[in-house]
């Protein structure tokens, strides 16, 4: 059966997944002769850059995701089905979904990335992922889960595998996530649970490489480690993680690790759609892409952001899997078909590389914007004013603003609930 | 085992549930000598008044919930274990629960209360309860995945049952969720469904009774039914429910209706933990108590709140279900304590009502106080001024304000979120 949707006599362009990519390009495109249809499992649009903050009780869910409806309100060329996509059926032009089929004549897949364990399926069952808003929710229960546990039990063991958190991946999420975790040591759980001893609590970034955030300049990814190593993290750099089984982490270089609270943070791959030719998706799962952003192959099939792939001089082997890609890439690709259009040539993708931020803790964050460097107080601050800017909707940035100076005077994270228990046989 | 609580000389006081009598009691005994463990299945204490704010995509759930242990903060007397209590062991003085057992010297019930289905196994499995947060979040997403399907299908029997809300029961809860589903209807749900016809679209409250709000004055019992059709609700009186498979409900009077929306919020029965004598519970699933909260028969097991009911001569049949009657047994059962330390005579239980209030929508609430009866935007005004005041923690006062304000300035519901999909399987 088909979904349900207006047949009308102007191209239809279906978008799939209202990410930063698939929603950046269905506004660029609001005044364009086409119909838009947009398909996302979920009814809201995730502001993933601040998805730790909700699994350490800092923001609640509804503060950084947001009604698609409500973003799109009064677009007249736009229509919105929740659904997943489970296949494309190319030759047809029509993709399968779980809520029926849909024919497109330009198909633009923006489905993101999620997290990769790399074929590992101990990783995959006893780690905690967290790149959903869902992930993020059962992680924050977890923690305070494992918490009252520790409170519950007399074996030593026990009670240290319960406060022992390993963070895997020493990129943006794992350094802020860890941060953040550190502050609930300092400065939050030993007010809620004064029986413990925090002294016993551990905060341990495990890293491959031999540098955090490598994506940035050396000041800055030694700076980083200096900050989390303030906060009472340790920093294990050229480590990999060997085996977890859920109770024991132990690493490539033999080190042994009890702990019930271990996030996987250490690598993403594309959301890959079935039905494109196996020549399409790169061995790290995403879809390979010419300077158009065109899938390789199909004249009518593209994709934008994290899980696509475009190499070029400067990006060999792609772009990094920001946000500032996906959105320069929708606007490129509205742009180059308002070009079609006008029988005008298409123009090819040229990132603007805006600079990149990472923060660690209240007062600790790392800048960099071209030649430019900061930290420190006013790189937080920056951090701050940015993601707050970025933030769809006034009512989530004014939420926001008041649960970030709030938790900063009052040194809080508020959202401490177990609203749906985390338990690993549901999930 | 034992559940690990510090063995100390003075007496331990088991208090179980974290309502706003469980809480008020911990409180009221904060400089007492005594311990007080407090046993609730959540880390958080609710505030029920506003769950319907919660299903109607109006508040998120941490506005109106609250870490247990931030209530508690600096209590020294004070423990909390967060656990499910199974049984009373009242020979032994003892609980057991799913975290352990623990020995009491008083033990306090105020565990509240649940829907009451009275039975009725078909009710029990198709119609939405709201007595929980959990419970509040299945429900709006229940909502919103009911109008996202209503979008999808092309049956118009179908189409009438996805947009069609039955609330049962005309107590404060049915008129106040009623009341914010109309508010949907009208302000928020026609800018995210331009394209379905919400001519279609039906709120009707099903009563049993002979009018809304039974434990109101006549007068604003009538309001309430005004307001509720103002803003096109419509009201069945008299009318009580037969059956519903999940589709087709029936009233006793024959009426058939085409829904895949009904909440029941027509009873509430206390929440009884196993080991009483039969004889303390009444036929309402109420623990009897005394004039001093004590439960027949023991000597040092009380019940307070919703959960209890005292016959007395202004209330022969208990008290109403209501936070103040919790709250000030509480303080009578803490103030007795002390009195019988000092080996004065403990004194009765004499109920102050402050008077009662619902809101029904924007501007459109009834209060009254003692002989004062008001209504309109004042009525409204002063509802929200008292919750306001209610609320626990100032950040849920901000939170709740701007969203208040938000959504009064804006028409608006800003939470439509779909974070867990309601599947009827899983629950």
């Amino acid at each position: 059966m088909n979904i349900n949707v207006p047949e009308v006599k102007v191209p239809r362009i279906v978008i799939v997944g209202c990410g930063f990519g698939g929603m950046e390009l269905a506004q660029q495109l609001r005044n364009a002769e086409v119909q838009i249809v947009l398909l996302d499992k979920h009814n809201y649009h995730t502001f993933q850059p601040l998805l730790y903050q909700i699994a350490t009780a800092g923001l609640e869910a509804d503060s950084i995701a947001y009604p698609i409806r409500k973003i799109f309100k009064g677009q007249k060329n736009f229509y919105f089905r929740m659904g997943e996509v489970t296949q494309i059926l190319a030759g047809e032009n029509k993709l399968i979904t779980n809520i029926g089929e849909l024919k497109y004549d330009h198909l633009v897949i923006a489905t993101g990335s999620t997290t990769n364990f790399f074929g590992n399926t101990d990783f995959e069952s006893q780690a905690m992922p967290m790149k959903s808003v869902t992930e993020a929710l059962n992680l924050r229960s977890l923690i305070l889960q494992n918490f009252e546990r520790a409170l519950l039990t007399t074996d030593v063991h026990e009670r240290e595998a319960l406060m022992t958190f390993v963070v895997v991946g020493g990129g943006p999420t794992g350094v802020e996530l860890a941060g953040a975790i550190c502050e609930l040591k300092k400065h939050v759980l030993p007010n809620d649970y004064p029986e413990l001893d925090f002294r016993k609590m551990r905060v341990i970034l495990v890293e491959n490489g031999p540098d955090l955030l490598a994506s940035m300049c050396p000041e800055n990814r030694t700076k980083a480690k200096e900050y989390l190593e303030e906060l009472g993290a340790e920093v294990w750099l050229n480590t990999g993680l060997a085996k977890y089984n859920g109770m024991l982490a132990e690493t490539k270089n033999g080190k042994q690790l009890r702990t019930l609270n271990l996030v996987w943070a250490a690598g993403v791959k594309g959301v890959i759609i079935d039905g494109l030719g196996a020549e399409c998706v790169n061995q790290r799962g995403r879809i390979i892409i010419d300077e158009y952003c065109k899938v390789k192959g199909y004249q009518n099939i593209s994709a934008i952001g994290d899980v696509a792939t475009m190499s070029c001089e400067k990006y060999p082997n792609g772009h990094p899997q920001v946000a500032p890609v996906a959105i320069q890439q929708a606007q490129l690709w509205a742009h180059n078909y308002l070009r079609g259009i006008k029988q005008q040539a298409a123009v090819k993708f040229d990132y603007f590389d805006k600079g990149s931020m990472s923060t660690v803790g209240r007062n600790k964050a790392v800048v960099e914007v071209g030649k430019i460097r900061f930290g420190g107080f006013l790189g937080w601050f920056t951090w701050m004013a940015l993601h707050l800017m970025l933030l769809v909707g006034y009512r989530n940035k004014i939420v926001v603003f008041i649960n970030w100076v709030w938790n900063y005077l009052n040194y809080d994270r508020n959202i401490r609930l177990i609203i749906r228990p985390f338990s690993r046989k549901e999930t």
